[in-house]
């Protein structure tokens, strides 16, 4: 590919503040973040969010790799060509496939009315990836995130959401603005929980839902608790103490999704 | 505590043999694997699969940790006191609570009817865990674990499994064993997948029954699509590809006990 700047220097000023999207902080700061992996970065080629690329031979002789590069090259995106140490520099996974995007956040202006998925301290990242792709999956129309929960933007969360990260509309929010918004837009606030609750699948869901799933280890946290229109439990026949919170999530949402086609 | 030996050396003949099962091979020659954490290895001694416990000071601190060594202590199993560094050696994780049992795997000898899950190879051992804990939680009668997959002893699986891996009956079986098996005992096989299947919530599922994971990339094995009796699929409403392997158990699992549940 002609016309490539090719960067071999680890100490290169661009690869020194694109590595500082690694940190939480620097991506508040600049609303960017990193997506790594071929099939992400296509995906991301489809939203006018991606702001440049840096690649390696690796995914330059893959045709497949190449037609993407055209692809951004055409859409006026910025693209870098790395030395393979450099490269790793950025790379958050060993298996990225010789690419990374940085990504503006997607906003979403208003919150829409129908199914929101709550992750109250969720903090494992595979979990907060996992809620991302199962929510979109069950066709749910959001994702808050409560305060106290891992950033959504955190690589392994990216990751782990398959590509969710990019549909799934998703506001970070707190206490105060979450409860305004279900009170305004009349959401029943639905907690999974074992105490004092009611089995999920014996209930019918109200069609303006906020679900929401609590920490790995605390559970639900009590503002939400208190705040919340209906406990439901999933049982547990066998000698666990919980389920993994997002698989709590498929098991309530795709419950949701059975009752409304079950009811078309 | 007394007459209780302290480890100090890192070259220690024990502790460098122990070491040693953080490898399969060596799980699997000696039939032995790791627990670590304080409720796992409280779980354990309610078995009688507990061989030695290697624990720190950071335990016998702890009231809790205090008991757990003086009921091993009554049970006749070894406990060894070892330094932090020493320690370090063996554990998998930052978080072990300074304890770790070396435990003898639990063996189970014939294989019940009922609700089976089989693990087509499945790789990523946070999935294996999951669908151990989620299995257990549904009430399925056993996890078979076909060729391809992750061991279930490897520390990771055994860590996401939340303890379940002591309780849910378990097999490692090839292709051959499972197929002869399922046949006489009448299981029908059920496999999660896109193609040519009908929605998973439309259907009454069989009372022995075997549901079939595929792997987190591949999905469902040839071998498997072939001898099914029934292809199921779990509707995907937004823009992801699939969904999370221990997402898709879950869901599958609990609507088979949903409709258990409601028939009774």
């Amino acid at each position: 590919m002609s016309h490539v700047p090719v960067i071999e220097s680890k100490t290169n000023e661009l690869i020194k503040s694109t590595k500082r999207l690694q940190q939480k902080k620097f991506r508040d700061q600049l609303g960017l973040f990193f997506l790594e992996g071929i099939r992400i970065v296509e995906e991301s080629l489809e939203t006018p969010l991606v702001q440049r690329i840096f690649f390696t031979k690796v995914l330059h002789d893959d045709p497949r790799g190449k037609a993407l590069l055209l692809k951004a090259k055409r859409q006026g995106i910025e693209i870098f060509e790395c030395g393979e140490p450099v490269f790793r520099v950025l790379a958050d996974t060993v298996n990225s496939q010789g690419v990374i995007a940085v990504v503006k956040k997607p906003t979403w202006s208003t919150i829409p009315r129908g199914v929101l998925l709550i992750a109250d301290e969720i903090q494992d990242p595979g979990n907060m990836g996992t809620m991302l792709r199962t929510a979109t999956g069950a066709g749910a129309d959001g994702l808050i995130i409560a305060p106290g929960s891992v950033d959504p933007y955190n690589p392994k969360v990216v990751r782990s959401s398959m590509g969710a990260i990019l549909h799934l509309p998703h506001w970070s929010l707190n206490h105060d603005e979450i409860f305004g918004l279900l009170e305004k837009e009349s959401f029943k606030i639905v907690v999974a929980d074992l105490v004092d609750a009611v089995e999920y699948s014996t209930i019918s869901y109200p069609s303006n839902l906020a679900v929401v799933i609590g920490n790995e280890a605390r559970g639900v946290s009590p503002i939400f608790l208190e705040k919340s229109d209906l406990k439901v439990y999933i049982p547990l026949l066998g000698p666990v103490e919980s389920l993994n919170a997002s698989v709590a999530a498929g098991i309530l949402l795709y419950e949701i999704l059975r009752q409304r086609r079950c009811n078309n």
